[in-house]
């Protein structure tokens, strides 16, 4: 039976309650300053992947929209990501927070090192929103609903627990609680205003639990490389290499 | 430089030594009894996913090819997985084997419980093949080298230390003894032909890396989710369901 707005509301936040990524042990381990420096900069290395991602899989969605309002609506999140007059953007960022832990972020940008997990989940994001129906994409955005808390208990974290942590290594997290609730205000009401009949509600749903699995893997990975009993595969990142020195 | 074609295929055989599955913990776990009834069930349920892939995979390729001589070649491969007339399949001898440790083999074909991070891992195979050249994408199959010492090792290890493990349940592994090497013929023959540039070369020993990553990321997230300490990502398949009365 079709739920009524609120009810569909109130089952996508539930989605972010039961399977959300601050649930991971990662997330705890990170946040906690339970990480070693190698482990921070694993996760660095990693989610760089993610990032780089984004406006890929944006611009995918774009690409399969018609109507130039949503078009333009979309595209600011492009441009969050890769900057835009005076914002530098969120992968500049990203690539500051590389810089603050002590890597070479040549060597980031370049994504050699990133876990193969990690790739895997997140090319699987860029291509659900490509071959998806556009209410599905929308909805796998979603995930967004629940950034904000995670990034503020991550500043909290960071800043408490690790050396590297200063308002410019952590400007990217900063921003995105900014940001964040701005795309998904706008990305929540036009879920809920095309997701009419049952069916599409639970495709709505089914898409926002595949990108929190988009998610929950990629620190199941990061976890089972580099915190012991550590098991780093093929080709990843091995600690104490491209690094840079950091200044005091 | 173009390599000569014995040099070549001493590079793709390296690439196994080096980074096929065959290294992985879990499977020095599995061959040994060392994994609890619960865990060959998890590795019997995320299998089956790399297992129902790969005809999709066979087909994707051969969609793509013009040659009907190459395209005959290649059909064995989903007979061998299907079945085909006397021949049951692969997939079907899987699901007896899912019989054995007691699972619920609808439960087990109907890929519910599989990790996502298997998912996207074989999901990542089938596109590879569909979007790469025909040249990477039988180079990606070229694993298979490597597998009949793993399967023969797989067979003598299950049947030294597990009680479900007979020829009946073992049936999928001992056919891949003989189904394996005459594809592999094949393909490598195939490959050693067309790459007939360095730069052919170098795409195709890529592919082969490509497909040991998807091997090893599928017994990462396994060992990851079900060997202590456990971490079953939100949606995986949770010890002592789904299972059926066996037999004594």
């Amino acid at each position: 039976m079709t739920q009524s707005r609120a009810e569909f509301e109130a089952r996508l936040r539930q989605i972010g309650a039961d399977r959300y990524h601050d649930k991971h042990p990662f997330h705890d381990l990170l946040h906690s300053g339970g990480c070693t420096p190698d482990q921070v900069r694993a996760w660095v290395i990693n989610r760089y992947y993610y990032q780089h991602a984004i406006p890929m899989k944006d611009a995918a969605f774009m690409s399969r929209v018609e109507d130039p309002a949503l078009r333009r609506a979309w595209r600011s999140r492009i441009e969050d990501h890769d900057g835009h007059g005076e914002n530098e953007g969120g992968i500049e960022r990203w690539l500051r927070l590389a810089d603050a832990v002590g890597l070479d972020r040549h060597y980031v940008a370049s994504r050699q090192g990133v876990l193969p997990a990690t790739k895997f989940a997140c090319d699987a994001y860029v291509r659900f929103v490509r071959d998806k129906t556009l209410l599905e994409a929308v909805a796998s955005s979603l995930t967004e609903l629940f950034a904000p808390k995670i990034h503020a208990n991550r500043i909290e974290g960071l800043l408490a627990n690790y050396d590297f942590a200063d308002d410019r290594s952590l400007s990217y997290f900063k921003r995105r609680l900014s940001e964040a609730p701005k795309d998904v205000a706008f990305g929540l009401g036009w879920v809920l205003d095309h997701a009419d009949t049952q069916e599409k509600q639970d495709a709505a749903a089914a898409a926002l639990e595949f990108k929190t699995d988009v998610l929950w893997a990629q620190l199941d990975a990061l976890h089972s490389a580099y915190i012991a009993p550590a098991r780093i595969p093929p080709g990843g990142w091995q600690p104490g290499t491209h690094m840079i020195a950091v200044a005091a």
